[in-house]
């Protein structure tokens, strides 16, 4: 007799759930070949369900091979030359996955493997190594209530497909964003993109081919690193010093070779945290123009200026035309919501827009709208004022504990004027970076290892130190043990 | 004397508005080289700010190049060698973005003109075209209740980024929807990705090179050309017969050629509508299994089947782990969400889940825990029902509309078991395809040309119609015009 049980309560349909459990009766050997079905009244009756639920179910196992005829007055189980796939049924797979997939894959997922072996955290260890914006002070209320309204507005536009350039009324804010900070572009030369990360790969994809080069700056941001190995690319790494990538060894590398692309961050640099000067991005834009060479500029920390005196985007200066400038709202609010742009000569961002339509059609446009609507109502400003003033303090609480607690004749750090990171050198540290960095974790200290942000990391250890998601006291007790721990091991 | 007005309204802090101003000002020629600006203190009177708002704004146009030195007593417009970029500015840009772009990318760049210029319907056209979810039918209420109750519940994880491969429960939810069509796969063996759209990108990414042969129905899904095209891959199109791809035809390619990947769409084939039967997809994997060729399977309208018996995916069959099974919520609920997902042997994901990693970092984590939630609580099987009580009346009324109107002797097409679309031919037309699809346009009837389904199309006109966005009415006034335009122009 066929047991066979419904549940009232599911949403899965009554006929579905028949059919669900025949299978599992077939597949699990209960019923074999031959066997027969209990007419579809009968089981009807005993399920407490309409006849024609069970027929319809009946129906469809025998489309799927499962009866030997239509069901009739009698339905048989077939001798069937399948069943379906059971977990127990694979032990090895037809197919190698690893030799299948391209050696750019694979690579980027020994990249991903190594990042993710850093990535568990003792109990009560103070995190330097985070950089994303506070989400204890994610302004979550108040993007709700624009969630809310875009969906009041215009639930059907929004919910449907969208332009694959992005919504347009946060092109538009974008854009005049940007004339904030000097730079002068339409809503059409601007192309929203999942994140920043989406826009890099996206540039990219439109503007390099594998073989190519593409100057960095050394040590550069660690998620742009795999980013140009999986497409192939040759970094080209002009080292950065106090002021910037050094610009002589720029113009030494242009008059021999050809390469795509330039990557550079300016603002806050990760991972060092500098800043470069007026001076300086008039000279890089200067040499290349000379030399036709597209800048894709990552302004990921813009906006994070709470020191000093801003300098404007080399965006700002782009009278030519040459410049890539990829900005985000995810290290200011809701890295969650994945909403980057680039914004590009037209020419550039049409193909741009292009690409995307190709490879994923469109946005997220819910997403795009709520953070329209945060910008437009002053949310945005108001949350970028709360942020600076929180972060003055986090920064300078940090650069007093690390020259109150840290060996200065051994160790020295970049003293940023914005952003959320600083970058540590440790000299004549003779036995790894790893192992320097495995004791700081055991003495309860966080960082990242520098070596992440190199393709070929230097003989000393450096750290990139975040102070993004730490209170003032975290960072004090943060700098107390860095200290400790560091001076500990160059003495020992 | 300097004329600076202040917008106390703006969320643009006062000292930016002023730095903007001089900047407008120098950039207008208002402003000359060796001019002074007023005093800190005088400014600050004159316009009603705290003089350290003033001093705020000097210090930032000093390190902007704008002043001669840092703002003391006198502070005087220095001779700039540059200023920011504006409009009239670059009437040529120094890169030929054209030429910069890969030929991959300006392929794309076409592929995007041409579907362009099909978009504009003239007013009061019964547009066949369009493939998405009908917005009329969409339940944004509840999405806004899904959306209200995760932020309240874990928005500090929503809003922060997120896991490469997506949102746990909603991966959890996934595998438990795909063992309802008698799919085995856990959690872990599904990616989210941003759509259907960027899941196919990805495994393209993942497993292909440029110059790889991949095999796909033909005609086959319009966007997945311009993606192999962008990727460098040949397409080997196999070609669709009633009942699905010709298995004959396969066989002999197989023998002959290695393709790297082979495409399917075994539900609802779009265009054609066509759904295999048990014994094809048997079949179809057996040979892939033979050849161990990884099988991309298309289930983008699995669950829209509301005729007949269902066919459970190829994927539940796949017991040696060559199936590669690419789903999406779009033709269901909310495209504008942009979720879709693959499903794949553990070791072809890992790999799938680090591309993703590289190139974008995460998707968006609300989007996908409203969906989540969605499903949890019924809502999406009870909004399915909904719509195939609703399609299951809008397909017959379009089969007894074409039945009714079309000249059946001339032209013919499918009768799909579900889905949204029908395939369409005209026989004995010799005046190309474009030409009577101009004509449908002018009679009221907007349809897809066929020839966006082929990358080589045949001499027959063929057309899709899409019944997803229509209502009975719309529907059967599109056949009546349909059947008057087609007979007008077979019989001129």
């Amino acid at each position: 007799m066929l047991i066979l049980s419904l549940d009232r309560e599911s949403p899965v349909p009554a006929y579905k759930q028949i059919l669900g459990g025949v299978v599992r009766l077939v597949d699990g050997g209960s019923l074999a070949p031959g066997d027969r079905l209990p007419p579809t009244r009968v089981l009807a009756q005993r399920i407490g369900v309409h006849r024609s639920t069970v027929l319809h179910a009946y129906e469809e196992l025998w489309a799927l091979g499962y009866l030997e005829s239509r069901p009739g007055s009698y339905s048989t189980v077939r001798r069937r030359p399948r069943t379906m796939a059971t977990r127990a049924a694979s032990p090895e797979t037809a197919i190698d996955w690893q030799s299948a997939a391209t050696p750019a894959a694979r690579a980027a997922q020994e990249a991903a493997l190594r990042l993710a072996r850093l990535r568990p955290s003792p109990h009560n260890v103070v995190d330097f190594s985070r950089l994303a914006g506070d989400r204890n002070l994610a302004p979550a209320p108040e993007l709700q209530r624009c969630l809310r309204s875009a969906l009041l507005a215009e639930s059907k536009d929004l919910l449907d497909y969208g332009e694959p350039a992005g919504y347009r009324p946060l092109r538009e804010t974008i854009a005049r964003r940007m004339r904030i900070h000097g730079v002068s572009v339409s809503a059409d030369e601007v192309a929203i993109t999942g994140g920043a990360q989406q826009a890099l790969d996206l540039a990219i994809r439109t503007l390099t081919r594998p073989g190519d080069r593409i100057v960095t700056e050394s040590p550069t941001y660690s998620g742009v690193l795999p980013l140009l190995r999986f497409h192939g690319l040759e970094p080209r790494e002009i080292p950065m010093r106090q002021d910037g990538m050094d610009l002589d060894a720029l113009e030494r590398l242009l008059a021999n070779e050809r390469p795509a692309l330039l990557y550079t961050i300016p603002n806050f640099h990760n991972p060092t945290g500098i800043t470069t000067s007026q001076a300086h991005r008039e000279r890089l834009l200067a040499l290349c123009e000379a030399h036709r060479l597209p800048i894709l500029e990552d302004g990921f920390e813009e906006e994070m200026k709470y020191f000093g005196k801003a300098v404007l985007p080399i965006k700002s200066m782009d009278s030519r035309g040459l410049v890539l400038y990829v900005g985000t709202f995810s290290k200011v609010v809701f890295p969650g919501l994945r909403i980057g742009w680039i914004a590009a000569p037209r020419a550039c961002t049409d193909v741009i827009i292009a690409v995307q339509r190709t490879c994923c059609l469109s946005g997220n446009s819910l997403a795009q709208a709520a953070v329209h609507r945060f910008c437009e109502q002053g949310l945005y400003e108001a949350h970028l004022r709360r942020l600076h003033k929180a972060y003055r303090r986090r920064m300078q609480a940090m650069l007093h504990g690390l020259a109150e607690h840290l060996p200065a004749e051994r160790v020295s750090w970049t003293e940023p004027q914005g952003g959320y990171t600083l970058w540590l050198r440790v000299a004549g540290w003779r036995h790894g970076e790893a192992e320097l960095y495995d004791r700081l974790l055991r003495d309860g200290v966080k960082v990242s290892p520098g070596s992440l942000f190199f393709s070929q990391p230097p003989p000393e250890p450096h750290f990139r130190l975040s102070i993004a998601c730490l209170g003032e006291g975290e960072i004090v007790e943060g700098c107390r043990r860095l200290g400790r721990s560091l001076r500990a091991a160059l003495e020992g």
